[in-house]
């Protein structure tokens, strides 16, 4: 075991804060990803809160401000439990930084993103419970982690439209595959915004503000924006670019490992594809002769409307070096955008590009 | 003027059944598209429907089937105008039939889109007048035309799910742009299913039945579904490949046209955006030099969620022959695939990949 429990295999980028993926492997095949593996993407240290004293605010646009103990918020409103992917909008930025290094960022592979089953309480339920207001259109969270990503340093924050916070699966949870929450992951309670960048279910929220517009912290109002290619990300004050929230269409490959030596003949191949907000993944194709011709893949399982869809093959690897490639298709007909060259933006987010890997095959010895 | 009034120089793929598109330049700059000019897509002849004795059915998963006549519908239930864009899968087909020829299909160009203010009612109304059962899943349509496309010929229908069907925005329209529908677009009453295929948006609708499954009508089971690149279509069934629903996000270039001759210096490109069910258009980019260096094009107007974006951008065009390219964002990040080859299917639906359109700039003579 790494640190916080994580696996010793654990890709950690950044120990202080904790920055980490499981190997791509780790994910391939496994509909609910195990704490021991879930990636872990911090902005400041990991705060210890005692769920005894702790108290939930809800305040802003509400006809009644609330203070909520977890004990109240488990008996006042019906317990909730959703299967949903949690995705990091840095997720795939080492496929840019093959085009261009991105300085400060860290080299997030396909892992930060994982699957778990999640406990608690509907947002709905709460904002219904204070009588959110019709002028309320952006729901605001706030989380005591202090990020010195900001200048001056901010306690992380950022926010939601209401329509989303209203909608049913958005959830305040206390349990993480039916283990209660870690410190590290949240406890005692964290936002889940299904379909949504990582960035907005914000881990140990205390104070749920409804507002007339978006939350003016940092990493709402100034990080996860999308800035085109030109940009200078150190000047770029806030507002600038395409603020992201629902997530865009994308797939992995998790096995085998790029860079792997394997032997040529029938080689299976597996990774995930998720659609984002509203969608669902239609199709997924394979190809090794550089996208030719491509072969359908099984798609094994998606387990709710708003998790991964694991898919797996078989190709016919011929000896040397082959280079495999996916992409996703979603309920719409939209396919993946080729090429991370294209995508690459100054902060390397949503590289939503063909995933690509690199094997060796080694002909077989006739026996 | 041509057939049905429309503008002397649409683009007329067929006759009978009458299918017409504007020219790109018509489209261009303007938010609302004319009668005269708005696109037309049939798949069988025109019905004349006497609007005196039309009757539509409500049927189906209903506690109490409706027979409503049109007076009916205007006295009973709320009138209601949205502006949304129609557009048809096979929008944008003849960059396909570059990659590989598609027998029997029309090589429509980007004026397979059009946009209308519209005014009826909501379906949602009707059906909830209706009693909509918990079990009906899948609202489908039947209209009067019969189509030679389907063996044996058949009456055009199709289905929407009953959620879309029970948004506000799914209309029973019989007005556009203030006039009254005309026998062309489906008079005396035609649904309009804003942000999905223009096929599901039945012209002449005269039943609508509420159903636990999807229609198993030729045009909602086996045409409109987006098939693998290797199926054979004249041998696939229903149920075959991707049913099309929720338009992709997509662009096209309306100005200036495909293999103009333009002289060197500023020059203004325009065209559409158009993001699908629930989403944006959050940017577009503009090129000259293949892809290497983007623009960003003005956002002019968007005049609902439901309609497309116009979009404007000034470019130096050096004297020779040039391409330009252009691109779109939606609010999730996601972006234009780039190659039509890589999307080709073997009935040519679903072309949303970069466009890109050829001219010839003569250098300014010195005066």
């Amino acid at each position: 075991m790494t640190q916080w429990g994580k696996r010793a295999d654990m890709v950690v980028h950044e120990s202080d804060p904790f920055n980490a993926e499981p190997p791509p492997g780790a994910l391939a095949g496994a509909v609910l990803t195990g704490l021991d593996s879930f990636y872990s993407r911090n902005h400041g240290p990991i705060p210890d809160l005692n769920p005894e004293t702790w108290e939930l605010v809800v305040d802003g646009l509400v006809d009644t401000p609330l203070n909520l103990s977890l004990g109240q918020l488990r008996d006042r409103f019906v317990e909730q439990t959703l299967t949903a992917t949690m995705q990091c909008a840095g997720n795939l930025r080492a496929g840019f930084l093959k085009v261009r290094d991105i300085p400060g960022e860290d080299p997030w592979g396909p892992g930060a993103t994982s699957t778990a089953e999640w406990t608690g309480v509907r947002l709905a339920d709460v904002l219904s419970a204070a009588g959110l207001q019709p002028a309320a259109a952006h729901i605001a969270f706030e989380a005591p982690d202090v990020s010195q990503l900001a200048t001056p340093p901010q306690a992380y924050g950022g926010s939601i439209p209401a329509a989303k916070a209203m909608a049913g699966e958005t959830l305040l949870a206390w349990a993480m595959n039916g283990e209660p929450l870690t410190a590290l992951h949240g406890a005692p309670l964290r936002v889940v915004v299904p379909g949504w960048i990582g960035a907005r279910s914000i881990k140990w929220v205390q104070r749920i503000t409804a507002r007339r517009e978006p939350s003016d912290n940092y990493f709402q109002a100034t990080a996860y924006r999308l800035l085109p290619p030109q940009a200078d990300p150190t000047h770029a004050g806030p507002g600038v670019g395409l603020s992201l929230g629902a997530i865009a269409l994308n797939s992995a490959i998790l096995s085998p490992d790029d860079q792997a030596h394997v032997q040529a003949g029938p080689l299976e191949i597996a990774g995930y594809a998720l659609a984002g907000e509203d969608r669902g993944v239609a199709r997924v194709d394979v190809s090794i002769d550089g996208g030719d011709r491509w072969v359908q893949a099984e798609l094994v399982s998606q387990p709710s409307a708003w998790a991964w869809c694991q898919w797996r093959t078989t190709v016919l690897a011929p000896p040397g070096d082959v280079e495999i490639i996916a992409r996703a298709w979603d309920t719409t007909a939209a396919m993946q955008p080729e090429s991370a060259a294209q995508l690459w933006n100054p902060k390397g987010y949503v590289n939503n590009s063909w995933p690509r890997i690199h094997i060796h095959a080694s002909a077989r010895i006739a026996s």
